[in-house]
Formats: structure tokens, C-alpha cells, sequence
């Protein structure tokens, strides 16, 4: 796991051995602000599915800075559920510095987990401005977690969240409002659901005393097999893997063409060119683009 | 401005007529969470730079869904400052789906009102997740605002953010536990900048009731200062010009190769071998990248 945090040719090397053995885990992303209490979620959820014998790894996310290429919290200590429990890994990790939101490192992270015969994966992700929607391609079943915070209401929720959603959970349920919060989410689910298959369960959890955490098992648990009919469930993740490989391929010559000697050159020539007014912005990187040649 | 908004040709065409005429205006990063008080802070700035004569844009970015496309609130119309002041200039913008956290179309929008000879710039930006230090290209002076939540203590605080800051703004500083928290922003500080030129500045403000925003203001007039000694200023943003003709050249690239009907093709056949277990991730993506030919 260290190596493939490292990232590289050795990274991409043991993915692909594991490849042919991933597919077996079914993903969970818990996504949601900070503060909204996905860490909790995630242990009661990992409670859970231990008590029903399956085993489940953890995939957490922090906030990281592409300067100091670090995580500011490091592994967490505090997820209760996974001490003592070899049924349960828990992994945090920091981002290798690109730009994506949701880490294309903690799919291959879930994908190790995966090959190594893990029956549930949960994902805990910042849900980030306009990053939600990477989740999407990452784990099978969404779970937003909103709170019901003083003078919030639901018109004020980012929307990018509400789109990637399969499931909401209305955490710390039990606040003053909380019910009619609920009822608001709901009432925004049904209109903007309406013309879709599935439209979202609404959970409402006081996670940090187990209320409700079962019932978002149960939501989940309808999910799946809601995706298990018809083919829903290869159809998405056949998309999620056609959007991953999209996406590491576009890093991949990314990386590439500001390696090459040819383009840098090019690129340091025209940036002169730039900076004494021989051109402008886009005119510049117009003819920078046309030093690609694509195809035969 | 609802042009360069849109995007595409006609955009680029626009600011690239402007572009000999950008590099008047002084810009100013407003960055930190959400809530931190940043549109009062923006707001209050405003009002002093005006009453100096001094005529400001506003470019304020909004969570946005690359779903919707749309900004969820719309223009703002809490700068009361702005409100019936030839002098002052509001935009808020929406993102065009791009995933680059602080928007590459902020930055046209602050050139477009350079180009039309406003004195001061303010661009105001949520810092968030990994995505920080695209401001740092987008602006001569970064003013990060922080706020003394209960129990927030500085080891909890982005590490992205503090490394971004020119200037950092304890806001709601009325709040107990205000004073010890801005005291532990400046021991950090010491810490983290004891190697560099500029110490970055701690200014305390209540920004809902105007005070310190004379201090801020002259935090941000002694760090220009700073710049134009030396050749910083121009250095610093001839490194962010090339840090934006990266971008804007690597986003041209990859947006011709997704519409390349070769690489198209490709990729289709590549995706086929990879469902049916033909190959692995990585080594699709890698015969993917050697479909393109950098160099003469």
C-alpha cells in the first residue's frame, strides 16, 4: 500500500497485477461537509456489517496541502470499531498532489482492499465544491450526510451534492428542526427525482448513539439491490472504470508533455514571446497545443 | 463578461484583445472557509479602498455543481457598498465544470475589469480541500481569514491555507477565546516563515462591525510595498503567468484529445479489451498515451 501511495511505475505495476482480481467488494462512499459527522457514520456502519460476519475496509480522506504533500490528521486513532478487529482496515491517505477532489489514490487503495477480499469497502470523502461528482464513478452506493445546522435550510444545500446522492442521511437527527429539515429533503428528492428509477432513501441518524444506523444499513442495503436488477450494477461500475481510465490517461499525458524536452522548450520560447507582448494568453497556448500531433 | 463566461472561441478572442491593456489593477486573495466572514470582510475593504478614491472589482466565486452548471446563488446583493457606486463592480461567477477549485474564469473576469482600469481587485474564494494554491497565481496579496470556532485550535487548520497567506485575518475576534487563537496563529507563523523574506501578518477584525479593516487595509498596503521592492511583484506574477498558460494550455490539449476521433477510437477499443479482461488499467492508459506524438 505504501508503494502505491508513492505512486510511479512500481504503483501502476502492482495495480494492474491486482486487477484481474478486483470486483468482489461492494463500495460505499459517505460523503458530506466537515463537521457532519461522517467519521462517526462510518464506525456504526463498520459495526454493522461486522456484526453480520462481513469483513470491511476503510478508505478515509483528509484534507491535504499539495505543498507539504502530507496529511494534517494522519491515521485515525479514533474508529472504535476497527481496534482489536482483523475484520476491519482502516486506511488513511493523503493525496499525491493532483487536483481531483475525490483522490483517484483512494480507488486503487479500495481496489487493494477489494483484491484482498474485503466484502464491504466504505469510502469517507469531503463532499468539495465542485468535486462531488468524482465520487460518483467511485463506490456503487452514496450516502450524503447533511445536518440540520441553525438557519439552514435545504435551498442552501451545495447541489453538486444532491446530484451524487443515493441515499441522504440527515445526521444528528435529534437537534431542534431536524424533522423538518428532513421533511424538506424529501420534498426536493421527490421533485428532483421524479423522472429517475431510483429516487433516494432519506435516513435520519443520531450517529453518535447508533439511532438510525440501521436504517441507513437497511437504505443501503435496498440500493444494492436495486442496482442488482437489470444490470444496473455493471452498467455503473462499466462507466466508472471508462471514466477512471479517461481520467488516468489524461493525467498520464499531462505528466508526459511537461516532461518533454521538446515541448518545455517550446513551451519556455513562447512564454518569452508571452511575457514581452510578441502575444496574448490564449494565443499562446494555441500554438503550444498545436505541438501535439494526434493520431497514426 | 457574459461572453468570457460562455467560454470557447469568441471568449478567448476577447481576452486576448484585452491582454496588452491587463496589469493595472492590484489584486487581493480573500480566501477561507465558508462562514469565515469573508463577503463582510470584502465588503468592508470596499469601503475603504473608495473612500481613497480608489476605483474596485469584486470577482466572488460560488459553490457550483458541474451537473447543473449553474451558481446556486446567483449575484449577490449583500455588498451594500456597491449598491449605488459608479465605483464599484460586483461579479459573482459560476465555474464552466472545469475542476481546478479557484476557477480560471475568475481570473479572466479580474482581467477583464483590469483591462477597463479598475485600481484594486478583490477576488473572493472558498479555500477548499487540496485546491488553495491556485489563488496564489491569481493574486499579488493572499488574505486568509480564519475564525476561533469553539475548540478549534491551530494544529486543526489547513495546512494549504497557512501556506498560501500573505496576510492572516482573525475574524470574529470578539469571540472569546479570540485573542489566544490569534496568539497561536502568530507562533505558527514564526515557526513556518523563520526562512522567508515576508512574515505574513496577523490582523485581528469584527469585520460585521468594521474593526480592523483599516488594519487589514494596511496589512495588504505594507505587503505591496514588500512586492515593488526588488522586482517581487513582477517576478511573482510572471510565475503566475506561466502557471496559467500551463493550465491553460495542458486544459486545450486535453479537451482536443477527447474530441479527436482517432484517440476517440482508440480509446473505444482499448475500453473493450479492458472489460473483458484483455488488459489492466494502467497499461491501457499507457497504450492510450503513446497514441499521442509530442515533438516535430
Amino acid at each position: 500500500m505504501t508503494t502505491v501511495e508513492r505512486g510511479g511505475e512500481e504503483a501502476e505495476a502492482i495495480l494492474d497485477a491486482l486487477f484481474p482480481k478486483v470486483g468482489h467488494a461492494y463500495r460505499i462512499g459517505i460523503t458530506g461537509s466537515t463537521g457532519a459527522g461522517k467519521s462517526s457514520i462510518v464506525n456504526q456502519l463498520t459495526g454493522c456489517f461486522r456484526s453480520m460476519d462481513q469483513s470491511v475496509g476503510v478508505v478515509a480522506e483528509d484534507p491535504t496541502s499539495p505543498f507539504s504533500g502530507g496529511a494534517l490528521l494522519g491515521d485515525r486513532v479514533r474508529m472504535e470499531r476497527a481496534v482489536g478487529d482483523d475484520g476491519v482496515f482502516v486506511r488513511s491517505i493523503a493525496s499525491r498532489g493532483n487536483e481531483t477532489g475525490f483522490s483517484p489514490l483512494a480507488s486503487e487503495i479500495a481496489d487493494i482492499l477489494d483484491a484482498f477480499g474485503r466484502d464491504v469497502i466504505l469510502l469517507e470523502t469531503i463532499g468539495v465544491g465542485q468535486l462531488e461528482h468524482r465520487i460518483r464513478f467511485a463506490a456503487d452506493t452514496i450516502a450524503v450526510v447533511l445536518t440540520p445546522e441553525a438557519g439552514d435550510d435545504v435551498q442552501s444545500l451545495k447541489s453538486g451534492l444532491m446530484e451524487v446522492g443515493d441515499i441522504f442521511v440527515v445526521n444528528k437527527a435529534d437537534r431542534p428542526d431536524a424533522g423538518r429539515f428532513a421533511e424538506d429533503v424529501r420534498s426536493m428528492i421527490e421533485i428532483r427525482f421524479r423522472q429517475h428509477d431510483w429516487t433516494p432513501t432519506v435516513v435520519e441518524t443520531v450517529a453518535t448513539i447508533e439511532n438510525g444506523v440501521r436504517d441507513l444499513h437497511e437504505a443501503i442495503a435496498s440500493h444494492h439491490d436495486y442496482l442488482q436488477q437489470d444490470g444496473r450494477l455493471e452498467a455503473q461500475r462499466r462507466e466508472g472504470l471508462r471514466s477512471r481510465l479517461r481520467a488516468v490517461t489524461s493525467q498520464k499525458i499531462n505528466g508526459a508533455l511537461w516532461e518533454n524536452p521538446y515541448i518545455v522548450g517550446r513551451f519556455d520560447a513562447i512564454f518569452e514571446e508571452l511575457i514581452s507582448g510578441g502575444c496574448s494568453l490564449y494565443a499562446a497556448s494555441a500554438r503550444l497545443a498545436q505541438s501535439i500531433k494526434m493520431g497514426e
